[in-house]
């Protein structure tokens, strides 16, 4: 089973400088997103071949821009915050390319313009069966038996209105009571899977 | 039910400096331990009071550290492995106190002497159950009801034989066939009793 991942960077920068001296800090919670991509991706000794994860940088400056990565190619990454977060520093630099390019910026790893509703059109064209993460939804259900499943999480903040009427029509899922960070969001659903 | 974890740092240092820049390459894995802490404590928008976790630093130079960090008072320090990073940098450059004295460096982190035989029977003395986490072990039952449960896990590589001695009494158990990162065998964990 094919598993995505892509969660929402309310104010994470598209552009500019990325200072990874104060993550958590000035960068507009890019330590959330990058948390999201070693829990996506990372095993204790190697990378889910089965798993990608796309982070939504919507906090601008200019367009929003969003960057793939692709378990099943990826290398040269290390699981730490910092590594993670020089990978995405790189390509914050560069133009946000048209929509439609997934541009490859290193092995495994791809950025292109869009936000949500172009992941969503994109996964439905690929029969991706869509999860939304949200405290409201109902218990997970662990006997699905899709092909492609793919889950929806936002950062930090909850989705704002333009997020909520985009992603009205997706089953909600909760993992329980506690607002749980999004990289623990993340490892239970893995776990939930990985428990089948 | 007040939970404690404690990881074992095979080659995380004890003394000395320590490179944030550089967390998952020369600094003996101390970022597998960083993200236990996070993984533990913090939750969405706020600390879990519940919950505290023990860092073993084994790698040297000099005597074992450990570093306790307290859910129930800890403050001022950010879930992103720069920041708790910084709090364990400022504790390597001082000596490891005395075996027994538990030293308070700044709100809610503590540094002692000792090793995994000291954390073990300090917990059995408060009166702790205590587990294993091991590939090995047996699918981890949520229906205790301790009141205090204690988990312990390694890092990036397996217990070594002495570690394999002394937690051979103690009840092993597993969260899966795959090799887990150990924040994410901590996450896991602490889903597990959320969702009792």
């Amino acid at each position: 089973m094919i598993r995505r991942f892509a969660i929402i960077g309310h104010m994470a920068p598209s552009s500019g400088k990325l200072n990874l001296n104060d993550l958590a800090g000035d960068s507009g919670r890019m330590d959330v997103l990058i948390r999201a991509v070693n829990a996506a991706l990372f095993v204790s000794h190697g990378i889910r071949k089965d798993t990608d994860i796309t982070l939504h940088l919507c906090g601008g400056p200019g367009p929003d821009r969003r960057i793939w990565f692709n378990g099943e190619t990826l290398a040269g990454v290390r699981p730490d915050e910092r590594s993670i977060g020089g990978q995405i520093k790189a390509i914050l630099r560069r133009p946000v390319p048209p929509l439609g390019v997934f541009h490859e910026v290193t092995q495994g790893i791809f950025d292109t313009r869009g936000d949500l509703s172009n992941t969503l059109s994109e996964w439905e064209d690929e029969g991706v069966s869509i999860y939304v993460l949200d405290a409201q939804g109902k218990k997970f259900d662990t006997h699905h038996k899709e092909s492609k499943i793919g889950f929806i999480l936002s950062d930090h903040l909850a989705y704002n209105l333009e997020e909520v009427s985009l992603l009205e029509s997706y089953e909600k899922i909760s993992l329980g009571d506690k607002w749980l960070q999004g990289h623990s969001c993340i490892t239970i659903v893995h776990h939930e899977i990985d428990s089948r």
